[in-house]
């Protein structure tokens, strides 16, 4: 009997629709989504395993999925037949073999994940499903002056959803940037692992500091107090985005480093 | 009795669930959901005079609609409420008084249509709704090469669809530019008037030379044939998009020379 192929799916999905990644009794889910589309195609079940989990909302332009390759199908052949059985908000990117050791959690080196608000009166039309809209301006200079203490090893528990299943609040921030792109304002993160609902967590209080209602200064106060209410509204899920999964640490660091095509 | 009062609205709408701008029985227009927004605002019914229709499935950044304000508000309190009505994918951008001799579609100098190609094998995700998706590479260069003979007053009755109504068939492109943006091909084309479906029966030629089916020599042959039969299909409604529509002739003559920030 030969050895089972494992293959690693690079997917995108909007996750307006979805009650996240993971199956659960409660709505439809990405997962189930593949597994069922794998089934389709090969008549046999799955379980697909992934770099990420993303909540309910979140969207994603780069998850890692893996999966045993129980089908004779060449790679390339198997991303064309799931893209044509998967719905439209779903779609596979690349698929290529790795070996049976590679574990699609343990081994990221590194996540980018994108906030997008749309800081402008009138409504979003096409992005509206992909940002949180805030009609007055923000000062993106005291967001941006306020983002430097994050950098760096932290105790994250002020930044923590109440849910959160990990066994301690430490992280690391390896980059955190805000880009002013009117009428879009971006805030790109990166970092190897994240807290539930961390990003959404930091941007609410980033909101809180670009509106006038807190100082600069007070994010890392927010920080060091350890204290979730002291932190803004976690801000909603259509505006964040896992735009990739880095398994490649020299990658990860330029990218950490501003050079190369992920700035 | 006081004048009545026009105002002009600048209107971005996302065209996939509309049979079109206009009335019609077959479905709901952006038109209708307009009047509606503005009768349940003003207790009036209006008629909304438009400067171009857009078919079903066309979308719009900068379409321009005028009526009489028969409401009491300030545009810009007008502008908040209408939003605040209109279903999630019509979105009123601005809104200014004019005199009553402005003349929405008259008075007109120019228009700025975009066509976006997803051009890549893998399905568009955030684009889908917004872009005609082609697989296989196409050739630029051999379509720009073709774009030139289009400039300039012609007989565009080969581009011409068959249920159009316009008088005659002459129309003039003031500048036709394609650009890379992979994964994105967009075709720009400014001119102050078209015929029905001519944008999208051009796009359509334009991919038969982009896929090597048609020399670029062609696009000439089949606009002086005036035979709609040797032009290529009508490309798929969901990937154009009326950008902007100009009143001053000198910002549509910066446009069309490409300088400013309308490129």
């Amino acid at each position: 009997m030969p050895r089972v192929q494992y293959i690693r799916l690079v997917l995108a999905y909007e996750g307006t629709r979805y009650i996240g990644w993971q199956n659960q009794p409660t709505g439809p889910s990405v997962q189930v989504m593949l597994e069922e589309a794998f089934e389709k195609l090969t008549g046999r079940k799955v379980h697909a395993r992934v770099a990420g989990r993303t909540d309910s909302g979140v969207h994603a332009l780069g998850q890692v999925v893996c999966f045993p390759n129980l089908s004779r199908h060449e790679p390339e052949v198997m991303a064309k037949a799931l893209n044509g059985l998967l719905p439209e908000d779903i779609v596979v990117r690349s698929i290529e073999p790795v070996s049976p050791d590679f574990d699609v959690r343990g081994d990221v080196c590194g996540k980018h994940y994108r906030y997008t608000i749309f800081n402008e009166p009138a409504r979003p039309l096409f992005e509206r499903h992909f940002c949180w809209h805030l009609r007055r301006r923000l000062d993106v200079e005291a967001m941006s002056c306020a983002a430097t203490c994050l950098v760096g090893e932290h105790d994250f528990a002020a930044f923590r959803a109440s849910g959160c299943t990990s066994a301690h609040p430490i992280r690391t921030i390896d980059r955190i940037v805000w880009r002013d792109e009117p009428p879009l304002l971006l805030l790109d993160v990166w970092g190897r692992a994240f807290l539930k609902q961390m990003v959404r967590n930091i941007v609410g209080t980033f909101v809180e500091i670009g509106r006038g209602r807190m100082r600069p200064e007070e994010m890392a106060m927010v920080l060091e107090s350890r204290d979730r209410r002291r932190a803004g509204q976690t801000a909603p899920a259509r505006g964040l985005c896992l735009m990739k999964v880095y398994y490649d640490l020299e990658e990860y660091r330029r990218a950490v480093a501003g050079v190369g095509k992920d700035r």
